[in-house]
């Protein structure tokens, strides 16, 4: 198939390349020039704008930072793909956004699959994350072959965009404040004189343990916030979960107070760190010391 | 061993069966005639007094509800104990009062663990819990048969009473907060329109999980809140995080959001519904639908 992806960051660098591994031929576009060379020393093609990377393509992937850069690029990008392409949307975003982008895209005589993705990096350039995805069966059974390249599983969620970014949205209230839950018991551990590794091995073997805390606490540990994935990352998605909860008059006061506790480490000037230098957060606050990393 | 188990709870009856099943000689005693008659039926000794069913005990095994509860017990039966004798103290309890009972038993010269558990009624009965202890290398001597009996883990954190507890209160800061999230995510997600059981089946397979979310997330999906551990439970032990927290000066606004939901749940007359009706909190409030069971 002939697929463009906009957007070579992490995750969609990694969904390029499975896109390629499976044999479709691809054209990458970035903003970052180095994002675009590295796609080119895989093998990719790479266009200048989304419209010249768009031309002709049946399938448009479009894995951006959030809403508003995917509906840039969905006005640029779509009057230039083939009629009838599939367009798959993986920024985590609200459901309303997703559901406009929809319309927007059906106007215009293509598909729209509301594709939230996970797992990370890894995952992304073996071919095998979770996606899930709403959207119209016809959007389904045309973007199966890139679907496939990309993801291990795929969730059908339903046949109209809405219900895959709510899912993502569900998944990261969690995350992001199972997150902030890691440093918070680290914290208070060290308080109390607790020895972080016996935390560590006792908490992922108990009750207590987190998908977050297993994979977050690691980079406490070691004192490593080169960042995976950002604090300001949180502060994003936690701010989605709380515009969809004052539209909806939902309250959310778990996920509310891990969203002050992002903008905190934000506001201390730790946005761009690794979301897991949450737990430096409460350190600062109550003047402990954490593992640096030197030996 | 000559052991005695005050307390015959879902927790102290398997742990009393289990020294039963080890060869263990076991009394047991509780202030309902139920658990008793239960004991009995198991094969098990009784006694209506925590003296005469500590009388001649060389290990103490106390399972009762709280810190209260604990020194009113160590103070009837401590006496009635062997000299040498080592009491087990699992309640969930602050450090403070963990070293405040290690040095009451130390100066009736006897030992004593801080040995909290974790692993659920089933694990009890099975010898299979996890007990995180701290005490005097000897204590851990004396009563290393009646561990090895009760537990299929037992973390040694240090020796001296305190650090078991602390272990444990960092354990159930996460656990019960977890519960918490998962009933935001639940309500959340039915509030926005999504099938609950698609829910459970992204979210566990998703970096949103937590042992709490797979564990409790199906009583909401059978609506069954009758309790495996109750909303009270959580009131008792994040009120002790929230103690701990002010007398050590140590901010814990994640926990602290997650007890003033349970406290909510208790006011709103759930305090002896199982844990996961947190998630009716949320329902009652946003006037929300959740699976009731029937069919």
């Amino acid at each position: 198939m002939k697929t463009a992806v906009i957007g070579l960051g992490s995750m969609g660098l990694g969904m390029a390349k499975s896109l390629l591994a499976a044999g479709h031929e691809v054209t990458g576009c970035d903003v970052s020039a180095e994002a675009m060379a590295r796609f080119e020393a895989m093998g990719g093609a790479v266009a200048k704008t989304p419209a010249t990377t768009a031309l002709g393509a049946e399938v448009l992937v479009i894995v951006v930072l959030n809403a508003a850069q995917t509906g840039n690029v969905l006005r640029e990008a779509l009057p230039a793909t083939e009629k009838d392409a599939v367009v798959i949307s993986s920024a985590t975003m609200s459901p309303a956004d997703a559901r406009a982008f929809e319309a927007e895209t059906v106007k215009q005589g293509r598909f729209y699959l509301d594709a939230p993705i996970s797992g990370g990096a890894l995952k992304a350039a073996e071919g095998a994350l979770t996606i899930m995805a709403s959207g119209e069966r016809r959007a389904f059974d045309h973007a199966r072959p890139a679907l496939d390249a990309m993801a291990a599983t795929v969730y059908e969620l339903g046949d109209e965009a809405g219900a895959g970014a709510t899912m993502k949205i569900v998944n990261q209230l969690l995350a992001g404040s199972h997150i902030a839950l890691m440093g918070e018991a680290l914290a208070f551990a060290a308080r109390m004189g607790l020895d972080l590794e016996q935390v560590y091995e006792v908490i992922t073997a108990s009750a207590g343990n987190s998908w977050m805390f297993e994979n977050r606490a690691p980079h406490v540990l070691k004192g490593d916030y080169s960042p995976k994935s950002a604090i300001d990352i949180w502060v994003k998605d936690l701010g989605i979960v709380a515009d969809i909860g004052k539209a909806e008059k939902f309250p959310t006061p778990m996920a509310g107070a891990a969203l002050q506790l992002y903008l905190m480490a934000s506001a201390a000037g730790m946005g761009r760190e690794d979301d897991a230098a949450v737990t430096k957060l409460y350190a600062q606050i109550a003047g402990l010391k954490l593992p640096t990393g030197d030996r």
